[in-house]
């Protein structure tokens, strides 16, 4: 298990390739993005408990903070694949070899780790869309903060449908990522 | 509640004192502390109450998940207060002022977040106690890291009883601590 | 005395908290804000000398540049806290733990170190203010640059009132700090 | 054609993942090798030219250096994957995606643009072995650079008997590396 | 040999003293720059040569890409002397320091190293002119890339019309200067 | 005033070369350095005179701050020339352009600026040694402190004599060198 968690240090260590692509200077590592992830998708599940009504919509929080700790784990021995090499490397091969190293890491520890990565990747309950949703919105709420320290290369972030979907795929999330678009507008006027 | 998410922005920028106070180069920050500290407490939950026989000593992990996450929290606020200072700032005042950083910051949400992150401080409870363990050997393995990038300055880290037993708190743990003693010993024989 | 020396080299290595705070990558050192303290406390010093027709206006240079390498002495061991820790410690735990830091690191010198230090601290003199005028026009240069480098969340430096009546103590410094608001209108038109 | 160059500036902010896996701070960009390979097979090159008697064995120098120029390039969209991502991507798909990436950017340049990277990778010829050489050496050299700033996790490297052989393919080279191997001993004894 | 490779890592370290002199935060090494100067000199030296017409206007690549290779060398030894000290050092000695720094790394290696070297410093023929433009031409584009990561402080090395004159030497190449002064423009809009 | 205020700032950016030119990773700026100068000396220069007896003995604290704090200003214009460079430039050439630039950005302020600085460049009286002294300390401190974190390259620095005689003018500072080297071989033992 030590060896395991010694090779957890390689997230400290490996930044965050979307940021590096664009020209971000000394962008953040991906254990720095996971961590506020973390924070995020537990605070923003429990909220959503709150107001919920129907009780078969309420959000299994256990579920929805191991899926964040573990979401981005595969990066350990895959690293941070940049954009534009999904394209060579087609989205089926990285998952494959996503799922192939996180079985190679977690399997032999049980506890469904591997399942929850795996739902995760899909979105495939509504614990793992949550966890997306939380992902994509730090990715934007970070974009912001390289904005106000002067990034001018970020805008393609913003126009990116599918983000704001994976966000919003609540009302309530969906006013959330209304929200940072809004603040993001009143920087740049 | 994104004012808040922003604010924690802070922890991937501040730097831990605890290793720029001994010299190292280009140390981590907090966040990248903290996430390894989630996956660490997460599994070595999952790995105790594997063993547990009676079942009143099984560790609640969703606690434990959720302490995790929050134990660093006041660093936001307060900075992370170098080791030399904490003699001339009083443990207790150094309490009080996290305590009531942490109010301002999560009282408003509820769910017990002030709670958990008291009973983290104090070791108040099984969970308190594990996450405890697990932060202070997420930091020694991070010493033993520095170590092989070159660090000559860690040793009290290790001398540290204190440290020690807070990580060997169980039979199970106490293997822990004593296994990466001996790898720490290998490396500089 | 070599062991405090040695103790110094942890102003090299601390950043200013007021910059992590807001964002900027990578700011400079409390060292590295300290020497154009120096620089500026001196320069000041010698010009305003030059103008004053009467002599009990005159500064002590040796004062001012003692003063100068002291200021922030403290941080070695209580580090840069960062401005929102100070309402939740209270500035005056905060002036006592340094107090009583840079006490433990220099009453053993004599030399009046300590007492120089508090005169600082307090502004208690004419030298302590113009100590203060030189630390405050250095930060507000060096947010002017950081400007200059793309940085967007300065504009409170600007609007503090106490940073400019500081500086300002004195005709021609309210000058130099009507100067440097100047400067930055037109950066930013 | 600008378009391009511009996204070559990828290269000057990727580090290689060889020294992020293994622990080394701040470690070199890719350019930041790339530039020494360019050096260094330019330079062996032509000593080995000088020496050699049959004329068929003469190195094309400007082939050389094309392949030296252009031998990472695949890493601006594909990024440096780690050493332990080969296992689970497969070399196979590496290569193929490295070669669709530098098809794309390079094809309509012609100039047998492509063809130099192939002939590198495959190292299908007299100079395409060289490159590698150089390629390899550089790589062990860098090692031994951060051995000496302190770095204790390299050792591997230099028990790659592969590497050694890919630098050692004419018996001058094989002197050479030799040689490097041997200055390391020195340092660790 | 070896030793001589060794010290060419130097070049890995100095940042470029343009950047660090104009508050570029975390600018590129020297190696960073003469990489893509290679990448840049090879490619325009073939697009060039591909659309001429009399044989006589052919650049010889070989040439273009060993001077490009040699063309910072000096730097291992003087450093990248900053713009201001020219004034004071005066370029009459800065050249003859750098030529007897070249030649001593260089002399005894032969193949004309130094005399390429010499030829790109006094731009004495067409392929040293290449070289220069495509120098001057990566120095721009690095520019524009500091401009789109907030820096404010560049706009002097668009209005030097040394540099503009030195990338433009032909015709083609006078159009692509246009072209970046173009893309730079509308960026500022 | 505050054109120069401003160019101050460069010494916060340069990095010294002569740990650059050793592989120290992340060195400390000229700033950093030139900082603990100013502590260094004026302890030193209290230390010392309170222990002599022969009024004409005793050093005037106030010119030793100043040479300190003036003792790099060159710097600004010239930046740090490495070591090997000064074989190639002339230790001749150095001094005036150096002198040059002090002159430039000083004169105009009178208070013997210049002088002071041609005064600490030549160790050309009592203070000058003094300043000379805190300087060298300094360096070998900092060398120490970088041998702590792993740097091996930096034995040449202790190796020499020049270094320890400037240290060592007075009994008391000979004293203190003695120590400093003796720290050192414990540490390396």
């Amino acid at each position: 298990m030590v060896g395991l968690f010694s090779e957890f240090a390689i997230l400290k260590k490996v930044r965050r390739t979307g940021w590096t692509w664009r020209n971000v200077p000394d962008p953040e590592s991906i254990a720095d993005h996971c961590y506020r992830v973390n924070l995020i998708a537990m605070m923003l599940c429990d909220a959503l408990n709150r107001s919920v009504k129907n009780k078969n919509e309420r959000f299994d929080a256990e579920k929805v903070m191991r899926m964040a700790t573990l979401h981005e784990i595969a990066e350990c021995r895959i690293g941070d694949i940049p954009y534009p090499a999904q394209k060579y490397i087609g989205s089926g091969v990285k998952t494959m070899a996503e799922t192939k190293a996180v079985r190679d890491m977690l399997e032999g520890f049980g506890n469904g780790y591997v399942e929850l990565w795996e739902e995760f990747e899909n979105a495939a309950s509504r614990e793992g869309k949550l966890v997306k949703a939380a992902d994509k919105f730090e990715m934007l709420l970070q974009a912001l903060e390289y904005e106000k320290a002067g990034v001018k290369t970020l805008s393609d972030f913003w126009e990116n449908e599918d983000t704001l979907k994976q966000i919003g795929f609540t009302p309530e999330l969906k006013k959330l990522a209304d929200h940072l678009v809004g603040v993001r507008k009143k920087l740049n006027r």
